[in-house]
């Protein structure tokens, strides 16, 4: 049997068990990093809005569907692309409360 | 024993079970009113912050204060006291995402 000569670098898991929704548009390429970096780390991208998501990703504003999803899954959290990204950065679940969408003004 | 003439209105408690925590400067009265719309819905307003918390509601704006409460305590919302007298006037809790506290730009 041959050993490997280095260990096997292990991806975090930091996203086990939580659900994620890719609402609206975003920046060309934008999307794929953000389903690669979510499923990295052990998170569902979910190809549909449904009542088992826990964090919708969007880089639009706030809008109506916000609400009506809230009726039906009280728990949401809509959050920035960005949080994502932070994450990986410290390569470590972080806060996502700092980068939730709020409606404007 | 004496029956009432009418039946006795109940307050809803839709707060049943959830924690608050009033954080900083409220304008004149507000925190007062605020603890009563809490209290009256079942909530429990704590006197200080701590684990068991789960809405700080506060009128100012996002502070370093809030991340280290994140630290400690994940699933923290942090929510203008707007949310509570919506849930007043509706009789109802109704969702706290869009009245959600975010970092400034």
């Amino acid at each position: 049997e041959e050993e490997p000569d280095q260990p096997i670098p292990e991806l975090p898991d930091f996203f086990v068990g939580k659900r994620f929704f890719l609402y609206g548009e975003f920046p060309s390429q934008e999307r794929r990093l953000l389903n690669r970096y979510i499923t990295a780390f052990s998170g569902e991208v979910e190809g549909y809005m449904n009542e088992r998501v826990n964090y919708v990703i969007t880089a639009q504003e706030w809008d109506d569907t916000f609400e009506e999803a809230l009726n039906d899954n009280a728990n949401l959290s809509f959050v920035r692309p960005r949080w994502i990204y932070a994450c990986n950065q410290r390569q470590r679940l972080i806060p996502h409360q700092p980068y939730v969408v709020v409606p404007q003004a």
